[in-house]
């Protein structure tokens, strides 16, 4: 076997995941809802299956491309569908970086992009992300130290996983200034576009339409992760969604297609029934009720500005994250797991809030025990 | 842009159907079916739409994985569930073969096979199969003798698009010894395992368990080519299964959840109710329907032993494929876009027969009238 695929592991959360169904433990780790989505989607799906159920062109349904172009305010001929948005960021990747590229992003980093930029056979360089009695920012000097001849892309990721930190304006024009001095492309992963709790997030493609792919998720944007519908807009009028579309082809051709069909129906529906922003609101209740909860438990919690989920210092009796969905009944994500270089901030862990208040609320009666 | 990206163009697949639109021809071109899938697998889909909507496992649904256990005769566990058969064949490109790697594969050849291979870093070799009065055949001394020191895998396809050739058990016999001699992966692509008509097709994992991994499709199994619900079966008992899940869920995590548990539900249903031999024979009909008709105006056909295709050489007279989809109102694919390396078999294209019957008929008027 390849190194590559001696390496490759279950992820952390597809592990916290299992674990959490074998223990019979509350699972506030990987970042799905419990909710189901709105009917609106459903129904369209419903509505989809039985016709169109065939190959879709591989950078996607026009109609979806049109709807996807209409809600993100660019032209549906720079989108291009993905098979989720893992794949999408994967696209980027074997588009964008090749052999001898580093590829700069932050620390904790969302896992794939390390082996995808591997894969790609480029450099990942991580930068650490500050965390300070301010909670967690970007840390602009350590960015702009990082960049050498060789960085080809600066990826993003605002609202950011794991930490929930929703960047300023004024940071990221700083990190387009930087990207603009150097020459190079941003990939922004921006799949909690809509899942804010305080400023809405600001899109990079609005400040530097010409360098930027902005990646998006129905997944998470409509409750449905499991759907596997993203996206990337390119950058506009540059022909560039031709080549990634054709990258795209080879890894799994299109998504699919009754799956598609019914995200451009909901779309439209979400964005003017307010869909959006009651699903903030009652995301900010249950993430006030974990957060609360946890600090009654005596826990640091960095409350995020976005995102489904939260970091948190358990507290020095607290067990670590294998025995606390082992014995515990807790499903959580170490924040280790999102640290390839640099070592994280102690007896750190992400929770997710994504879930139902009743789990919130067991979870924390079980952590009340375990602590 | 790198140069695999600007190499990168839209598939003559994804061409050919985006011509047929735009030209208003019956696209006889990618093979997708006219008809609906079954009611026991749309019923199904709508039934898990609204329970079952986020991630699945990067290896797939347990109840995915047991039902293609029971239907393929392996052990569910040595199962990987795929975003389609094109991302299944992505990741064992990525799996096994690498930087110095060649990989032994037939012309004509599935247009991705070539760029997959290239991503993983390993030379795909082709060899150009037999075309003679016996129709087409694979020729086992000019695979023979394609065997280096670095050849790492038999990259298969039976029955074989675009030619629609089954291999015999005697020819898959000598395959396997070849492959044992020199130590070879198999892999098996076989999505049309139950589109045959004649002899049905030898599974080559059932003569050569230790090294083979078979490629499946719901999509083409059940007439639902845009789902996106594509699998792997590795080699029993030797836990490789982890390892390409490993390698699958960096490439899209994971495949549409209600579609694959819409499938679970549907194979066993497929297979009792005797689903695939009526597909077969409703396909012969109109295999003949298409072979005949192409006869009768004078073409030379490779009647299939299974698969969605034909070949056939329209004659002197013909336009060339280009001017046939713009002006003669027939979309099909031209052989040459199968041998990026060899010559192709002058004037020989591939023909669709998983279309209608009215479809098939104004082709075949359409054709009279180009010809
Ligand atoms: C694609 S699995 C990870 C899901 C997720 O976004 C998370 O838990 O961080
Ligand atoms: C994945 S697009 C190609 C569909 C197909 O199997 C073919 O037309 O050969």
């Amino acid at each position: 076997l390849l190194p590559r695929a001696r390496a490759s592991q279950e992820s952390i959360f597809a592990r916290m995941s299992r674990l959490a169904v074998q223990h019979g433990a509350v699972n506030l780790g990987q970042g799905f809802p419990s909710d189901a989505p709105p009917a609106f989607l459903l129904d369209a799906a419903r509505g989809a299956v039985g016709r169109l159920d065939q190959y879709a062109p591989p950078a996607g349904l026009p109609v979806l491309r049109e709807a996807l172009g209409a809600d993100l305010g660019v032209d549906g001929a720079d989108v291009v569908v993905t098979s989720g948005a893992t794949e999408a960021l994967n696209v980027l990747a074997l588009t964008l970086y090749g052999p001898g590229d580093e590829v700069l992003t932050l620390e904790p980093v969302f896992d794939v992009y390390v082996p995808q930029a591997r894969l790609a056979g480029a450099t990942p360089v991580m930068v650490p992300m500050r965390l300070d009695a301010r909670g967690w920012g970007l840390d602009l000097p350590a960015l702009r130290a990082a960049v050498t001849p060789r960085t080809r892309a600066l990826l993003l990721n605002t609202p950011h996983n794991p930490t929930g930190a929703v960047f300023s304006r004024a940071e990221l024009e700083e990190v387009v200034a930087l990207a603009r001095q150097h020459d190079l492309w941003i990939v922004s992963d921006e799949v909690y576009d809509e899942l804010y709790f305080g400023d809405r997030p600001v899109a990079l493609r609005t400040l530097a339409p010409e360098r930027t792919f902005t990646v998006g998720s129905a997944g998470k944007r409509l409750e449905a992760t499991g759907w596997r519908v993203g996206w990337i807009a390119c950058p506009p009028g540059t022909g560039l969604a031709g080549n990634v579309a054709g990258i795209r082809q080879q890894g799994s051709f299109c998504a699919p297609t009754p799956l598609q069909a019914a995200v451009a129906a909901a779309l439209p529906v979400a964005r003017r029934d307010g869909f959006y922003a009651g699903l903030r609101q009652e995301y900010a209740g249950r993430m006030a009720l974990l957060a609360g909860g946890l600090e009654a438990l005596g826990a640091t919690v960095y409350r995020p500005g976005g995102t489904y989920f939260l970091t948190a210092q358990l507290g020095p009796a607290a067990p670590d994250a294998g025995t606390l969905v082992e014995r515990g009944g807790v499903a959580t994500i170490p924040l280790e797991a999102f640290y390839p270089t640099h070592g994280a901030p102690q007896g750190m862990v992400r929770l997710a809030f994504c879930k139902s208040r009743g789990e919130i609320e067991q979870a924390l009666d079980r952590l009340a025990a375990a602590l």
